[in-house]
């Protein structure tokens, strides 16, 4: 049984990459998803000539074959087997060649591009494992009930602004404020500074509530971004106190 | 008398809700709340069917029965009647409430809208209590000084930024720069970064003067929010600190 | 000579105002200043009828022929007239009042609007003394060395983007992207992210650049908001450990 | 052999600027790339009349002579005179000059407009050398494993963020949204905060997908900032801390 070796391949470059073999497969696998994403953006252009069009239709053989593969050898290396295919990263594996095989079968493919987008996920792991991650995580649990006070007040405050332009600019412009929910996305277009300019004020009544909602908003919405900051600090700093504590011991 | 155990119900609902039975009435406010809000939001759509009207309606009556029901309560349970009765939450609650019953009395609806618009306001219990809260007006005070300076200092740029674009786009364009109050809006809409695009500079003395006023004037927006996110950093860190010492003594 | 006692008041009245006199003084100028502003703002609005125009001109006699007079007690107050006389507070209250006497006097209007502007000038004087103001310069001189390099690179930045979008977007935009002054707005406008959205690069080149442009950029533009940030509260730390010794030792 | 002296002026010019020649130099040398780099953006201006044209022709001709005598005296003062040469700044300063005499000896102009905006780079060493720039290499050492996580996140929340858009506005608005890489652009320039408006989501699906990027989005892109902000502070007390133990050892 050929399953214990090749777990120690795949299952290290699935997570730290220690030995060398590891290392090469987990590369090689980013690499692939790297090409498909671009595979994928290259054809959604439009006026494709026909000759890139077969040549991506090509690869995308190449790639599902490969990513079959892939799948195949991690469901073999896998200790509990049945654990993989029903965690997130076996879903989302089995997600990204899935719908090239349905749609051999004949399985009508417009529906299916909502799957084929869920592959573009697998990126994910190419940030997942690392020490930084770790210490987001560690930040994030440390500014927890603040990041959820403000995302409170800030879910608040976007419904009431919502709430307010929508009476206050509902008269003078019907067709872009025409209900709370086109109400709604002005007050995020404009809490997060975007600004695109689709939907604009008018009334003095709407632009006097622009002006508070600004002035006290833009904080609610910045302040957490402060916060994850000045937490990730202090963790590193603990890191350090702890890595020269360790070291000091030793001595 | 049925008010003390009521109370305990209902107060603690309203603050910290320890016992199951406040916890659960606490819940049940929150989810009206939410549905009436909703509610209120499908309301405003335009071209909405008739069936969907009425059965707003209807919902209407029971949120409205069931608000109702939760002031007669308050009232009942509320040690001080004439306290509660005028408290901010006291009267938001009976603002909730009251437009549905003058309407029905025939009074007219337009000018209603506007109470209508309070309700909404009852969203701010859903994080009014909170120990994060707690820190937070503890950061807000910590930094108090400065706050008010900032906010005194964008207070005077945003007046000058919009006097001196006025006198430098009014000529070249009359229409969008029409006095120092529609520029006012421009100042505020740039200050902030928002940047809707619908009053924009053309003359050379107008860039001159935004680009004047937004490198010196960015960071008087934005470091009050460095501040206040610094400051709550400090205020958890004397928290964690006093929760040590305690630990340290009870050993 | 009425000048000592007439110092006491007006003099604290501009600095620290301990006297009540002194403190009623000053908020009599301030609340002038205020109404004097709204004034002249009201003035820029279009189609004024003729009546509220002449309650406008009213009122500014009256406010200059107040000022006029707070700035003879200024002169008659000061211990070294002359320096009063040639100092920035006193330059602008000379220029708050000039130009209606040069108006009166026959001078073209059209040359004085600029003067006028200056006037808005001394709301500065209601932000300009404060405790919180001296730790803000203090954290400026603590932040001094990196505020000037990230405004150095942020200079270099603004101008090789426009040079960049101008090389770009000239052929495909020849009246957005005119020249590199042109294109200096728009790369001020993009930076600061205000995204007006007047000039907007389409070819692949101008994109790619805005690309490198905006994500190595605006930390370049932040950063010192947040370095601003971490020198206040330090100040502010240092501050509170300086009361709390002086404390001890009085103990 | 006039080479020692000459090198102790301008290498000292290009790095600390030591003596009083080199620092004159180092300034005479700033000052011509600036009075370069003005002179470059006015023949951008378009209607330019042909007199001033002329002028800027002879502005130029005198400039690229001071620069290739700079050119000269640097290679001549080098001590490793290949090493110079093929150094990052001798072939900025070389690509500076090339395109003069290039288009002196006829080659296509239209061509080397490309390397002649390399000519912009050389405003970099105004800022290269100070202690500041040290400090901030520093921090971004510090926050070195952080800022790849968030850049690699960021990288991966804008191609989804692509993707998704693609996914929902390509029927809606099939020009705008054309493909996943037309929609990179949206992304970049919604995630920034730009919001220039020239793409903007129309469907709910759209909206919601924008909604749910700008709400975790806009930390992963801020988050950066804060992290260099306080890792430059936490720096900055280092060698405050540093300097005060020296100075307590001396005495």
């Amino acid at each position: 049984m050929p399953a214990a070796p090749l777990r120690k391949i795949i299952d290290r470059a699935g997570h730290e990459a220690d030995g060398r073999a590891g290392r090469a497969f987990a590369l090689a696998v980013q690499i692939l998803i790297v090409v498909s994403l671009v595979a994928f953006s290259i054809e959604t252009l439009p006026n494709l000539p026909e000759a890139a069009r077969r040549a991506l239709h090509v690869m995308e053989i190449v790639i599902v074959a490969a990513f079959t593969a892939e799948y195949a050898l991690r469901v073999i290396a896998a200790e509990r087997k049945a654990k993989f295919i029903f965690s997130f990263y076996g879903l989302i594996d089995l997600a990204a060649i899935l719908p090239f095989y349905l749609a051999a079968a004949g399985v009508d493919l417009r529906a299916l591009r909502a799957f084929r987008l869920l592959r573009v996920a697998r990126i994910l792991k190419l940030v997942a494992y690392d020490r930084a991650a770790s210490r987001f995580r560690r930040a994030l649990r440390i500014a927890r009930e603040e990041l959820i006070l403000f995302g409170g007040v800030a879910a608040v405050m976007l419904y009431l602004s919502a709430a307010g332009i929508y009476y206050f600019e509902n008269a003078a412009q019907p067709d872009a404020f025409q209900s709370v929910f086109h109400s709604l996305w002005w007050a995020l277009v404009t809490l997060t500074t975007v600004g695109y300019g689709d939907m604009v004020p008018v009334t003095f009544g709407g632009r006097a509530l622009t002006f508070v909602m600004l002035t006290t908003g833009i904080g609610i919405v910045a302040v957490p971004t402060g916060l994850i900051a000045s937490a990730l600090s202090r963790v590193r700093a603990e890191d350090a106190a702890g890595a020269a504590k360790k070291k000091k011991k030793k001595k």
